[in-house]
């Protein structure tokens, strides 16, 4: 077996914590003694052991002078468990493969420093780009304060959301609603404006049974809520609040009394900048990183979508578009006032895929537009 | 080797002719031997001889006994050329092996009859599906006096195809250009509307250099490029005119003294039944299946093509989509005034593919609906 399959091994049992490892990152680890997996594990939720750990403790005594196998550098600093670099000295392992670097600057190539000072062999970036890429939410906010930033929307062929109307259901069929639950399920916080909670209402919760994750119970964990409402409309008597989780209620307006809402789901007031009387929005990101908040995903109309975009403030474009024309009079996907062709904004695709009967694209924008 | 396999190799043959056999249909012929092929044959210009001709000849005395894969049924009838059905049942073949049946009324299951009262074997709808595909302008022509009516357009993820200034160079790329040179060459027409032709003032030609359509120089023909004009607002001195080929020009008004420009190019006038003022599409169709006209690509302005699509008259989609986002002032894919999701037009996914740096979606109207 050669190091890349070692590490897809590791990676698999590190995306099992896709959904519940904010604000840590997701990973994984494998040890190997003499062509043989002694030992897997993978980090679960925040607070408890580190992949490594989990995976030391199944080799035992035949972690000595194996090979461990980790999808992120070893942290190398006491949070709230011991250094997993020391873990690894001590179980005796002879040589650790690391597929990506930590990018928190209590680790920043610390770790790896530490396993070489025990005189552990380190062999960096095997898998790098795939491990990358599970944790670019966690890395992104490490490096930059801020989360990355995901919308998700749904359109018809020619661009459309809904009728003039504000009818809309539904453009995408079932299993593209079905795996928009993926999305929000790994997301730390899910965005939306105000105006989409008057009009549709949405709990914004994921549903495990809507969706085709397989995950324990207790593996999922409810993003937050996040409600842009500069001038504090909200009624609160929605929905939103109804359930179990927590809502930020993020305004331009002082906090107000509350309590009525706040007893049925957890809101938590946020008075942010003000950008043009509206919330600032690169100021919201920032706040979401501070909390904790790796991925965040945005579900709301083409005004709030719009100026997310225009902002340059989004990484990623999840668009499931259906097989029908809504016609020219209707909703447009995102709200830009561009004027000349210069101003267009152009993405990279990353994955296009049927998913039912509508086609999903993933965009990125390209590289260091929003980073 | 298996049925299939032969006509796999006859339905290569068959695309050859691709761009250059209509009004005919595209067909191709295997003739087999023993398990080894001695004769292979495609039409390639509407008077020259057929598929099955040129495969016998190439067989010569080892046709006789052999086993025939055409990809059409064999015509009974003399047309510009004897029978084909006679031309097999003189050399002697064994066995027919057809894919699909002719819907030419003057073939329809005669062909075959023919065949079977010489006393030869005949297996019919070996790659049925894929022959008609071949053929499907040709095939619906027959069927219904109308040809296969294909949109081909270019937009942005927000289904933008300009700016509101009408500022459109380029949306898609290079790639998607020169695949669009392909659907050109093997329509019959291709129909633009007055208001492309004023602003834009294409020529609408095929360019071969700028394709990359492998085919021999006497394998091209230029379709006809059809402008519909219900005023008569054409400007003689456009490009379209002065280049070589013949132009239909459709307007609901009698024909003009055109003489100066139809010195430059082969200028046609046609005068249209009117629908509410404009050019009866409908009857334009009919007019164009008339003319021999299998395939028509239409390449327009939202306006024109909107009211096709709105008449229920196009069969095909052929959609490129550039990873950009031009705003929601710019201007919309298609013209179709619709106001509730009960009028939205549902189509299916034919194919999804990357061209260059765009994708190309091509769906089809769903089953019955414009056929």
């Amino acid at each position: 077996m050669t190091h890349e399959a070692y590490m897809a091994e590791a990676l698999q049992l590190a995306r099992q914590g896709l959904y519940s490892t904010s604000p840590n990152p997701r990973v994984g680890c494998v040890i190997v003694q003499q062509d043989q997996v002694v030992g897997r594990g993978w980090h679960q939720q925040a607070g408890g052991p580190h992949a490594e750990v989990h995976a030391l403790r199944q080799a035992g005594e035949q972690a000595r002078g194996a090979t461990a196998y980790v999808t992120l550098e070893p942290c190398s600093h006491y949070g709230r468990t011991p250094p997993c670099a020391d873990a690894l000295i001590q179980a005796g392992v002879a040589r650790v493969v690391g597929a990506c670097r930590d990018a928190n600057p209590q680790v920043a190539d610390q770790g790896y420093q530490r396993l070489r000072d025990a005189g552990i062999e380190v062999i960096e970036g095997v898998l790098q780009a795939q491990a990358e890429e599970l944790n670019h939410g966690f890395l992104k906010r490490m490096r930059c304060g801020l989360p990355w930033v995901r919308i998700k929307m749904a359109s018809s062929l020619d661009g459309r959301t809904a009728m003039a109307s504000g009818e809309s259901q539904w453009i995408t069929g079932a299993a593209a609603r079905a795996d928009v639950q993926h999305w929000r399920a790994r997301s730390c916080a899910v965005i939306t404006g105000v105006d989409s909670v008057l009009i549709d209402n949405p709990s914004m919760t994921v549903r495990p049974q809507d969706s085709h994750i397989e995950q324990d119970e207790h593996l999922w964990r409810q993003p937050l809520r996040v409600v842009v409402d500069s001038q504090q409309r909200l009624a609160l008597d929605c929905k939103l609040l109804q359930q179990v989780g927590k809502v930020l209620w993020a305004s331009t307006q002082p906090a107000i009394n509350a309590h009525r809402a706040s007893e049925l789901g957890e809101l938590q007031q946020w008075q942010a900048p003000a950008n043009n009387g509206h919330v600032d929005l690169h100021a919201l990101l920032r706040h979401l990183a501070e909390q904790g908040c790796n991925e965040v995903l945005i579900e709301s109309g083409a005004q709030l979508a719009g100026a997310f975009v225009q902002a340059g403030l989004v990484d990623e474009l999840v668009l499931y578009q259906a097989p029908t024309l809504l016609g020219s009079q209707a909703r447009p996907l995102l709200s830009l006032p561009f004027e000349q062709m210069q101003q267009q904004l152009r993405w990279q695709w990353h994955d296009v895929r049927q998913i039912g009967d509508d086609i999903r694209f993933i965009l990125r924008a390209p590289t260091g537009s929003s980073s």
